[in-house]
């Protein structure tokens, strides 16, 4: 294998797609949205990337093994085609980041992408009421797009954005691709599905389009009521509530 | 020298090898099987492998050094060839592991091997008492045809399989090399015997051979006895125990 | 991207240039003191250097992103032309420090360069009363006309001298250009700008100009006001102080 | 600059050079060792060896920087000539282990050396008493040679030997040069002139010749000298002892 290994699965001529980009990452926020967005439209799996920089490893169900890998699905949604990159690794060296991001950005290139967006959660360190989405961009034009659907805040996210959702950005404007990067305010602690809807509602929107959230709705329900528990456990139960505590 | 050299150290033609590979890892399971079958069979050393992703060191036997290294060893059992790789050493860094892997996939395809199996240990966490052997492979015909002699998981191994065992499916598939691994349950805590018998059972049937596991079950013995102390020590003495503890 | 990407910015003829490098190290000495060129003199941006050795993220501002990159500005200081190097990151790994000093070094020879200061801190562990400058250079005879104005110590620093200002003196001397390095002490646990003023003093006599340090002091003063409110703090109130403590 | 970068400083034609290498480890036995053959015989510096697998520095001496590096000094000992080799860093990577070393013995090579030594401490734990010497040889004629000389234990060092020493034996064996490696008992705490003593030795009683090992002996009478204080001071002053305790 080269460093690179980029595995035709399908053909597809897709029509001025744009790239969304859900890799694992804070709250698990991009992978999640873009995940819902393979599950709710028809999606045809057209590339996986393989690479030395992902961890050594396969992963198995019911026996199968399948090596560490990204997934680029082609999507029709309403008429615009999307190419959606998922997958469960990102590079695990530094300039596996970048050559990674660079090899990534060749297959968009290749299905003739002309903007991009990186979906990820910003931590916050809190439990969050209102889900916020904060935006960036490489490009003016696309920053002035965005600043319509989407805060755009003085300096945030502070640390900046790291890892394939920046570098998109980064190595996107190095050779001309408009890229944006649209990131819920989320915890840090825990998968956040609720974040996910808030960056997908801006997503919708940037794009128009709109898509059934109910099933991450009921994940994200889930989620709350595993939060609800956790809190409950730390303040301990209250004196007229401790028969009904268990279960 | 360079990233890899492969040293030539005898002639051997097989007829239709299978690779079994037992590299260090969890309980030393797959490393105890391999090594057992080169005990117990006619074993001729065919290559030995250096490798700059190795740990930079020689190891002394008697005031001889020997460099970091990984043995082919060519053994007949009952009419059918098999091409077993051990060594001390796994790789150092992630793509190391990818390098080595597919370096030792060329070697194997030099021999003409048409499968692999990845010999291994799986950890539990507790002491094991019944000795269960998982199986995975990287392609639907072998796990079909594993079924029938070892258990396959729907969720397990859950945190996949790593190193060279992993990668041999992982990288084996994208050659066409159909590999299947073999995971002993074992503790995880010791070297474990008895899970390298447990594997070694499964491939017996697997391969349809007989070996002879007296050796590695006295190991297993002393392991047990090992064990035992631990546990009595851990426990303390029981009361009418306490004359007979030491020794 | 290639391994480094230097970006042509803007075209720049310069008489002898003088390269100044100022990147992140100890107390941020040599960063501000560079960066306080930049602010009082004219200064035009010549190239961006960009590497997969920096790590793999943008920074943002007002939602615009940007690669990390290193910058090198022209600046006329008083009829000498210096190339000024800033930027807010070093290499990540070990080869990465001597291939991108290599590479920054290719772009000032480009440039013409004949002499290099790198500015940095120098830890001293506690915090500093009168901020001396240490002296280092490549070469004896720049180390001659350092003595002049910089003080030169026997065994300083002790730990030699690390990173991007360290290479640029020992990869400097390899291909013929001499080096100097002027590091001002400082406590080293924390952004010093009384340090960078005293190492801006000892470039203002060693090249021959004036440069208004106001802006420096003020920021000094505000960090000694920080620091002065930790140590009475750590000291806790006075008895006759307490009814001023807050504030 | 390459990743590796042998400076030619001096012209040498060497008969029959033996290889000396004395590179910091346990102890610093082997460098210890190197250097006090360097200031005993006359010892021309001929080449220098630069990497970027060395730290990113340069150590500082009287203003004067120097880049990280190793040196080969050309020594005339009693009629024999030796390649030394010295320096104050070891690689700092895997890879960069193997690599350094097949570059350093690519200089012997050049050099002509027939035959090298790798000098090093092998730690015991605890402070010694009797400074034994244990050897060990890639080479079975070396290893006879050496049996005659020094001691030579069935399974010792059970760690093996690491970094450039134990690779000058694997790797020299790869390409044909028989390579021994000496190493001093030392308790592994203290840089150790006394298993240095021990170590050279050896070497003079296999390669025939007699080094004033005075000056290496004050060194370590001055070490002991530390070691009797720190016990002094662990173990408290006896009662009888306390008016001399201090100083």
């Amino acid at each position: 294998m080269e460093e690179f290994d980029i595995e035709h699965v399908a053909d597809a001529e897709l029509r001025d797609p744009v790239l969304i980009e859900g890799l694992p990452g804070v709250g698990h926020v991009g992978k999640l949205a873009a995940e819902h967005l393979l599950e709710e439209f028809d999606a045809t799996l057209v590339r996986r990337g393989y690479s030395e920089h992902f961890p050594p490893q396969v992963t198995v169900e019911e026996g199968r093994s399948e090596l560490a890998c990204v997934e680029f699905h082609a999507v029709e949604v309403e008429g615009r085609d999307l190419l959606v990159l998922t997958g469960d690794h990102q590079a695990q060296d530094n300039a596996g980041h970048y050559r990674l991001t660079d090899t990534l950005l060749d297959v968009a290139e290749e299905f003739g992408v002309q903007r991009a967006f990186a979906l990820g959660g910003v931590p916050t360190g809190e439990l969050i009421e209102e889900y916020d989405v904060i935006g960036a961009a490489s490009d003016g034009e696309l920053l002035a797009e965005l600043r319509e659907h989407v805060e755009v805040r003085e300096d945030e996210p502070a640390g900046g954005i790291v890892g394939v959702s920046g570098l998109l950005l980064g190595l996107g404007e190095r050779r001309g691709l408009p890229a944006a990067c649209l990131m819920g305010e989320t915890s840090g602690y825990l998968v956040d599905p609720k974040s996910a809807r808030a960056v997908l509602g801006v997503l919708e929107t940037v794009l128009g389009f709109e898509v059934d959230v109910s099933s991450l709705e009921e994940r994200a329900e889930e989620m709350e009521e595993v939060v609800r528990k956790i809190q409950e456990m730390e303040q301990g139960p209250s004196p007229d509530d401790d028969l009904r505590y268990i279960g």
